[in-house]
């Protein structure tokens, strides 16, 4: 059976470009880039270059990337990093209720440990506006943490409008934006969105899970999370994973022009809106002007396991809500007030640059199928 | 040039074994062991199983193996996880001075946020004693931690002796042992070691970097380092590095017998000690009794990093003390008292079960000629 791969924002495939790095790799190279002899050179060359590649996709200098395991690794280490390095200069921090588990936890640990955190609450179409930000920060805020785009809704949060607000009230504090989902897919750079803190991940953007980056601004100190030998200039302590940074760094440079990609994209989501929004029962929970690679609706009647397991015999795997949540109910779609029987029927469809239409209209077509089945089931 | 590569406690080449798992694995599977459609299902899967090879090699439940993105994570995880669980029921800590840095520095952290830390000392031969261990342990000590094979030297450490220490004093610390260079050299088991903690790393059993484990006993309750999405039952949040983790799980699979291994690499140890010992000026610093498979030794009138390069143009790769030092002066070797000047000289050769004959006898030969030359040269 052909396989429509529709849940990319849990996962994606890899690309051409890193199978044959990790191919290459495997074969040519094992040096540990601390080994002071020709092999360790080596390694440490290639481990350069890989920087510099993840560098010129951020705009921002090499030294200012540091590789970490994951995204989620990624975001621990700049929140708590940061919160450690400012304690002093205040201790009130500022999120958004729809962060991915590993901002949240990060600060519910922090709250444990006595600093004070505001948590930003989206509208109920699922968008944090700039006005909420701006009224969250205060004096003596250290660090504001806000995605740059939701990966249960696409929603895309106004980022750019945290530095502004801090200045408007005289803060310095840090502001961090977990890019996981935005990485690839919109302009990602600190210049832009005026972050001091930004994390990637490789497994979102067809490089291997196991990978992910932290931006750490030149002007910005933070204090690491994992200790040891001193790695990563001291911030991420640990044997650097050369083979999975290879790959990383091959699928950053496969990465197609952002807009490009985006009208390509967007023209599959439309599809995909209109067909579904066509369909009985079925409701859109993302917002209107979303990411186009996410697209989040429920099927009323049916409970989101329910489709999911039906949508895969069609050769559709999709995603209820999202892959981190296993199955408990959405934080996300909650804080935007979505109803509980709503809800537990989201399901999340994630695209990537090598999606077709064809697996659109086999999704369009599950869904349809699956909605008249499974609804007369009841 | 032939390569002769004798810097395996640094970094060692992948196997086939680790090398097929990746090809295939690259090939065949992209899942996230998190989502909750097939591709997620096979996922998880695979991560069962290669869970349950780890467990097999450490002889423990599947269920207390936890994978980490390294030895250097694993060791923060224990360390901090257990200090952290165990803040209220004492203050003391115990650990050796021979530590690798990923366990020294977390300490370091923790005494400064209170805990009290003692260090023990090894002897002039490298040796940590029995009777040292049980004098630091003390009824409020709540983790000891202990490396099983030094890195630098090759010491074996008395890691069985700590719990009836502290038994003897009717504490119930925890015990932490680092087994990153014991992995698969020498019996790494819980039930032997009388430990509640390991940890172990891939890219020093020819898996790749970036992959390691901890294991944590299952009547053992640390906190994570790490938060998120709860994967690795909420004690190592972050995607499944699948990939690495299944070449890891080849890698362990494909370890031969320990103790078949241990007399053949003994073998290779006692030509280059006896060959080394014949030299001029050349004097060992690993105890007498350690494991064969890591040979320190100082040429006293060349420096390491000149005799290191020496050795490179000849086609053998050694380290100057360990790579995680990056040419510091060696911690171990300061700690068993040797003088600075031998210090200076210190080269670590490191065998694994790919050295052959010939590549000691190059290493011999080419540290004859720099003896010689090097000397001449001052």
């Amino acid at each position: 059976m052909k396989i429509h791969y529709l849940d990319n924002s849990a996962t994606s495939p890899l690309c051409d470009e890193a199978k044959n790095a990790i191919k290459y790799c495997i074969e040519n190279h094992f040096g540990n880039p601390s080994s002071m002899h020709l092999l360790g050179a080596e390694a440490l060359s290639r481990l350069d270059s890989a920087r510099e590649a993840v560098a010129t996709a951020l705009g921002c200098l090499p030294k200012e990337v540091y590789f970490t395991s994951c995204g989620t690794e990624a975001n621990n280490t700049a929140i708590f990093g940061a919160a450690y390095a400012r304690r002093r200069d205040g201790n009130h921090l500022v999120t958004t209720k729809i962060e991915h588990p590993s901002v949240l936890k990060a600060f519910e640990r922090l709250e444990k440990e006595g600093f004070e955190v505001t948590y930003i609450s989206p509208d109920s179409e699922g968008n944090v506006s700039t006005e909420s930000i701006a009224s969250a920060v205060r004096k003596d805020t250290v660090l504001v943490s806000i995605m740059a785009v939701n990966n249960e809704t696409g929603a895309i949060l106004p980022v750019s409008s945290v530095k502004p607000a801090l200045r408007a009230v005289g803060s310095s504090a840090y502001v961090h934006s977990d890019c996981v989902q935005a990485f690839g897919k919109i302009p990602v750079r600190p210049e832009l969105l005026g972050t001091d803190l930004i994390s990637v991940s490789g497994h979102k953007i067809h490089a291997p899970k196991g990978i992910g980056a932290l931006y750490v601004s030149k002007n910005v100190r933070i204090l690491p999370l994992l200790v040891g030998g001193g790695q990563e200039k001291g911030l991420r302590s640990g044997t650097e994973s050369t083979l999975l940074i290879d790959a990383f760094a091959a699928a950053v440079k496969a990465l197609p022009d952002v807009k490009r990609s985006l009208e390509e994209i967007s023209k599959l989501q439309s599809h995909l809106v209109s067909g579904l929004s066509a369909l009985d029962t079925v409701v859109i929970n993302s917002p209107k002007d979303a990411l186009p690679y996410i697209v989040n609706f429920s099927a009323e009647k049916v409970r989101s396991e329910i489709m999911m397991h039906h949508l895969e015999a069609s050769g559709c795997y999709v995603s209820s809500g999202s892959a981190c949540a296993k199955g408990g109910v959405s934080h996300v779609l909650a804080a935007q007030g979505i109803s509980r029987q709503r809800a537990d029927s989201a399901i999340r469809v994630s695209l990537s640059r090598f999606t077709t239409e064809e697996d659109i209209d086999a999704l369009i077509k599950g869904v349809e199928l699956g909605v008249n089945l499974l609804k007369k089931r009841k």
